[in-house]
């Protein structure tokens, strides 16, 4: 079944929108009519290449009659009150990762888009990487048994990319657990069935230029009787991709003479020069977005079920069985975030939910608070605001 | 300094001494002069290689004047009577991880070595790897700062190749905590200083056939402030010795084709059957000792300090810096367990202590028991009888 393409409107067109065109510009089930941003250069890019409407308020865009939803990509702590205007509009919603900063703001997001009726989606998320899908599907045919123990880590340079000053505050959402723990749990919880039960975890903060936890390890419990180990560094040293064929989180090959490059880029920057470099790199300056040449991932992830082990790589899903090892592919898309513009074809058109909620969203987030709060305390945290993979049909 | 040869006694010719045999065969400094066992077929396989003296029990073993030392690989249940049997006899001791299966038993060990006089050292275990020394140098060179985490885990067929049955029963030492995980926990204290404060851990025991621990996941915070996280799966399904160059735990190369063997063996084997397969790889059957062809490894181990991650390798240490990555070899010796002969020699001509005493080996026994008691109860659990890495004069 065919659907006319969803008329998106988009709410801040900095790095996260960068990192979404290859999708845009491939899918043809999404067409961007709208834009919301401060910035006069990247509103004029945005019409130059899309043609549609921009709008310097979030107030205007929700109540552009012509959009079916919204994708709100501004700085996590904004989040909150752009889905309380944009559901006031009366859109569908895909808001970016974490969901918010505060659950609090999470209950009002909850809240918001119950109130208005509307479909809202957290995403992108690498949990909506292709195979992450397959090993889901792999899992539910059943034939490997139950998930046991699954092993996640990403070692990075997360710290050491140009940021805003809020990005190196943890209260205000800075920081590896808000912008990147919240992958590795989003993936975590939806292969073991979302409940998260408790949480003990230590964190590190080491940098003292950049005082904010470049660093985790937490140990997860899930009703139904598995566990995982998430473990995180940012601090660009060791480099996981190593072990995902040298490709990095977006899905470009990874050039091995590029060591060290995070670090020596902000050598000397203070952080206003800092937050500067940040914007070189975001619409409407010229730079271009990521040209992925496989699926993107978060660091090496290997699940373990009673009669196999699965191992997500960027090319697929590795099985090891009890007797045999095979390789089940997932090929790289052209409109590479594609899952994501399934759900929202899905909540646009067909009213359906994804696994990735509002309330989803805020059980991931009370997870990044529960590690931070197991490692102030030295204690294991109990957590009382999951959400299983049903969709939000079955949660309501 | 040269020293006249170690005469060494040895308790037990089994699976351990056989791994010992490259090592003690190829390493001038010690010579094996006595040996008991109750299977005449291997006594007289000593002979036959070594010369010497075969006795049919301790006792007779630990009496004769002619020893320096002996070496007990006899199963970890029979660890704590034969070192008081050989403490008795006034001979140091060489006794093969884990030190014991209870704590009781420890006790007893520690209390037998301090009352005879004599060095007891608990070797081989993986903490004695070239590898591990040569990053524990790097460390303490001071460059790079103090290591703040360490992210070790290691998917092997341990529970898969073939077990006396009580190496299936927890209670009596069996699973992958006493036998594999105290080499992981050895490494680790080594790494950070030897003091755990506490554990919180899961542990997995999934195979109804072989129903004692296969897998688990545990944190362990340090005085000092450094953390780690320790995961193992014995599953035989996803094998981690991918990341390590494909060479064994070991030290052999690996050969992919032979993906499932373990499990394979024991197809349709009851545990008479079982035990007997393990029989036959063992001393005097005429099956030969493994061929090290790199140094043994315990798994992919990430060391974080503040200026650089350090990644333990077969072939030596991989040091990723704050500019640059470099690669630190430590070459393989004829004798590939040369660093426990190291402590032997310290031991029985200098009189000098390893970091791997009595005291030691009981504190590592203590985190296995941790990790146990964690997971049943779903609390951390605080230990108390954590050693550091000084030597035993400044313990005692
Ligand atoms: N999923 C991913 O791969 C991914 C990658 C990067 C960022 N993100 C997420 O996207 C969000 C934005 O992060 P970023 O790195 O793109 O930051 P950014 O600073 O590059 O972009 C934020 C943009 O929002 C705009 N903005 C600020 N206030 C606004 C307002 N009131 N109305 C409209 N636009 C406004 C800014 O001008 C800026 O262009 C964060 O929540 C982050 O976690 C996700
Ligand atoms: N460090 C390593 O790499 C390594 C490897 C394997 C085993 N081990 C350790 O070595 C120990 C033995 O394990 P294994 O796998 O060799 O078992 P095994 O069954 O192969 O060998 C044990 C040997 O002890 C002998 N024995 C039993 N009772 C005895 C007695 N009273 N006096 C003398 N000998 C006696 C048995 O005949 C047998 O040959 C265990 O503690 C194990 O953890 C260490």
């Amino acid at each position: 079944m065919t659907y006319r393409p969803v008329r998106l409107g988009v709410l801040g067109l900095g790095r996260a929108f960068m990192l979404m065109l290859p999708t845009f510009r491939n899918d043809e089930r999404v067409r961007l009519v709208a834009a919301a941003a401060p910035r006069a250069e990247s509103r004029d890019a945005f019409v130059a290449e899309f043609g549609g409407r921009a709008y310097g308020t979030v107030e205007e865009l929700a109540a552009d009659p012509e959009i079916d939803a919204v994708y709100i990509a501004t700085p996590h702590q904004m989040h909150a009150d752009h889905v309380e205007a944009v559901a006031a509009g009366g859109k569908h919603i895909l808001v970016d990762k974490p969901l918010a900063v505060t659950l609090d703001d999470a209950d009002r997001m909850v809240a918001a888009a119950d109130a208005a009726g509307v479909r809202l989606i957290v995403g992108p998320s690498h949990s909506f990487d292709p195979p992450v899908g397959l090993a889901r599907q792999i899992i539910a045919a059943g034939d490997y048994g139950k998930v046991r123990m699954v092993q996640a880590f990403n070692y990075t340079d997360f710290l050491y990319r140009p940021r805003r000053p809020e990005e190196l505050r943890t209260e205000e959402g800075g920081g590896v657990l808000f912008s990147q723990g919240v992958h590795q749990i989003d993936i975590v919880r939806l292969l073991c069935g979302g409940r998260a039960r408790s949480v003990y975890a230590m964190t590190g903060a080491w940098d003292p230029e950049r005082p904010t936890e470049g660093a985790y390890t937490a140990i997860l419990d899930f009703e139904g009787g598995s566990f995982a180990n998430l473990t995180y560094s940012g601090y660009a040293h060791f480099d996981s991709d190593i072990w995902m064929d040298d490709v990095s989180e977006l899905g470009g090959c990874k050039d091995p003479a590029s060591y060290g490059v995070a670090r020596r880029a902000l050598c000397d920057l203070d952080p206003e020069a800092e937050a500067q470099l940040k914007q070189t790199r975001t619409y409407g300056t010229g730079a271009e977005p990521p040209r992925p040449e496989a699926n993107e991932h978060f660091g090496p992830i290997i699940i373990s079920c009673d009669r196999a082990d699965l191992r997500l790589m960027p090319g697929g899903v590795e099985v090891f069985g009890d007797e045999t090892r095979s390789f089940i592919k997932s090929p790289l898309d052209p409109a590479p975030r594609k899952p994501v513009i399934d759900a929202l074809v899905d909540a646009v058109h067909r009213d359906r939910a994804p696994v990735q909620t509002a309330r989803w969203g805020r059980a991931s987030l009370e997870v990044c608070h529960a590690i931070l709060s197991s490692a102030a305390r030295r204690k294991p945290v109990t957590l009382t605001r999951q959400t299983g993979i049903e969709t939000e049909e079955t949660q309501l």
